[in-house]
C-alpha cells in the first residue's frame, strides 16, 4: 500500500478531480427513520451515505464526538465505518486531541493503530511535547487546529501577541518546524477565506483541511482562489451539508447529488 | 443525591482531610503480570487501586487516552470503572475535548451523560461557543485547561498579548465570566507553583485542579501554600506515582500507601 503522503492526496485529487472530504457528524438523532430500526444505525446510515459519496471525493472526516457520544456502542459504530471506507480514501480522525507526550502517545496508539485511520486532528494549546507523539508515525498526517471557523476563534486564536503577529500565527510558525510538510496539515476555517492569503505566506507548501463550506457558510471559490498552493494543497470538508441532504430513505442518493454538486465546482476550479 | 458543588467539593476536603484526586492512567503496558489473564486486565488493576486509595481521597481523575488506545474493549474498561468508583467521589473524565458547539454538546453527551462523569476536562483553544455547551450541564463541572505542567505550555500559553497578559492569563480572565464557580475550575500545572499566587489574584474563588504532583515533579506544600483559597480550592492529582508504585501482585496495597502518604501531608497542611 503506497503511502498516503502530500503527492498521493495531489495526485488523488487530479484523478478525481475533486478536493472534497466527506464529513461523517452522524448524529443519531438526525439519522433518518428507515435506518433506526437496524442493529446499528449510524454504520447502516454510513456504509449508505460513503457508497454513494466516495466518487466524488478522496477523503473521509469522522467526528468522534458523535460516537463517543453513544458510548461503547458508538466505538464499534466508528470501527466498523473506518473498516468500510475504502484504502483510496484519506481516513482523517477529527477528535481534537492534545495532552502531555505519555498520553498524546497514547490518543496516537488510538487512532493509529487501532483504529488505523491516515490521520488525526490535534489541538496546539499545550505546545510542542503534545503533539510530537503523534509526528512519531512518520507514514500518517497529524492536522493541527490553526484558524478554526467558529465564532469562538476570536476569542483566542486571534489575540496578538508581542511582534504584532497573532495567536494563531505563532501556532503555525512555531508548529510548521515540528514535523515535514507530508505529516503535517492545519485545520483552517472557511468562514475566513481572506485570512488564507496570510496564512499561505507562513505556511506555503502544507495542505489545509478546511471545514465550514457549506453549514458553516464558507465560500468554495473564494478558499480555492486564496488557498491553493502547488500541489493544491486543500481538503475541503462538508459535513451536514451532504450527509443531511434528505430526511428520508433517499438520503444516500441525496447526499451523492449534494457531493457531485461540489465535486462539479471543484473540477470547474482545477481546469480554470 | 447531593449535587456535587464547591461546597460539598469543601466539605468532602474537610471530612476526608484530603484534597487528593487519584489518576486512573492506567497504561495496559504497564500493569502487573498477575491483572494480564484477567478478562479485562484494566477493569481488574483499577478496582484494585480504587478498593486500596478511595478513603485517601476525594477524586478520581481518568486519563480516556489509555482507555482509547484499546479501542472498543477499552471504552467497556472505562465505562466498567466509572460505575465502580463510589458515588462519594468526584469523577473527572481528563479528555481534554473542545470543537464547534454541536460537536462539543456531543461530548458533553459522552461524558455526562452516556458515561455519568461529574467533570470533564476541555481545551480553550476555539473559545467560548466550543465550551459553552458543556456549561449547559449546570450541576457538572468543565475543567478548563489554564496553564499546564508539561514542557509545551512555554510554546503559546505564556506568550504575552498586547496589554502583557498572557494567553492563558486572558483564558483565565475571559472563560471565568462563562459559568459559576460551581461550574468551572482550571488545570494549573503543579511544576510552576509560584504562578498560583499570579492566577489566584484573576480567579480567587475557583477551584484548581493541579496535575504534576508526583511524576511530573511538582511540591505539594508550595501548591497548597500559594493556591488554596477559603474553600481550599484545590484538587491535586497523581497518578503514575500511585498506581505504579508497586508492578508486582502488591500494586494495590502499594498504591494505597502512597496514597496515604499524601494524605496525610495534605491534612498536616489543612491543620495548619
Amino acid at each position: 500500500m503506497r503511502v498516503k503522503d502530500s503527492d498521493w492526496l495531489h495526485q488523488r485529487i487530479q484523478n478525481t478531480k475533486s478536493f472534497l472530504c466527506v464529513g461523517l457528524d452522524s448524529d443519531i438523532s438526525r439519522l433518518p427513520l428507515s435506518v433506526l430500526d437496524h442493529d446499528d444505525p449510524v454504520f447502516t446510515f454510513n456504509k449508505e451515505i460513503i457508497d454513494h459519496t466516495f466518487e466524488y471525493c478522496i477523503a473521509y472526516k469522522i467526528n468522534t464526538a458523535f460516537y463517543e457520544s453513544m458510548g461503547v456502542k458508538g466505538w464499534e459504530s466508528l470501527k466498523k465505518t473506518i473498516n468500510y471506507i475504502p484504502k483510496t480514501h484519506l481516513i482523517i480522525a477529527d477528535a481534537k486531541r492534545g495532552d502531555i507526550g505519555n498520553t498524546s502517545l497514547q490518543y496516537a496508539k488510538a487512532f493509529f493503530d487501532a483504529m488505523n485511520c491516515d490521520a488525526i486532528t490535534v489541538a496546539p494549546y499545550m505546545g510542542e511535547d503534545s503533539i510530537a507523539p503523534f509526528l512519531t508515525y512518520k507514514d500518517k498526517w497529524t492536522i493541527i487546529l490553526g484558524l478554526t471557523s467558529n465564532q469562538g476563534s476570536s476569542d483566542f486564536q486571534v489575540l496578538n501577541t508581542e511582534g504584532e503577529s497573532k495567536v494563531y500565527e505563532q501556532v503555525l510558525r512555531k508548529s510548521k518546524e515540528w514535523g515535514t510538510t507530508d505529516q503535517i496539515m492545519y485545520v483552517v476555517g472557511a468562514t475566513k477565506p481572506e485570512y488564507l492569503e496570510d496564512i499561505r505566506k507562513i505556511i506555503p507548501d502544507h495542505f489545509l483541511l478546511v471545514p465550514g463550506v457549506g453549514a458553516q457558510g464558507g465560500d468554495l471559490e473564494a478558499v480555492y482562489n486564496y488557498g491553493k498552493n502547488s500541489q493544491v494543497g486543500l481538503l475541503v470538508n462538508s459535513s451536514r451539508g451532504i450527509i443531511f441532504a434528505s430526511s428520508d430513505s433517499d438520503y444516500g442518493i441525496a447526499a451523492g447529488k449534494k457531493a457531485q454538486v461540489l465535486q462539479k465546482q471543484m473540477k470547474q476550479l482545477l481546469n480554470s
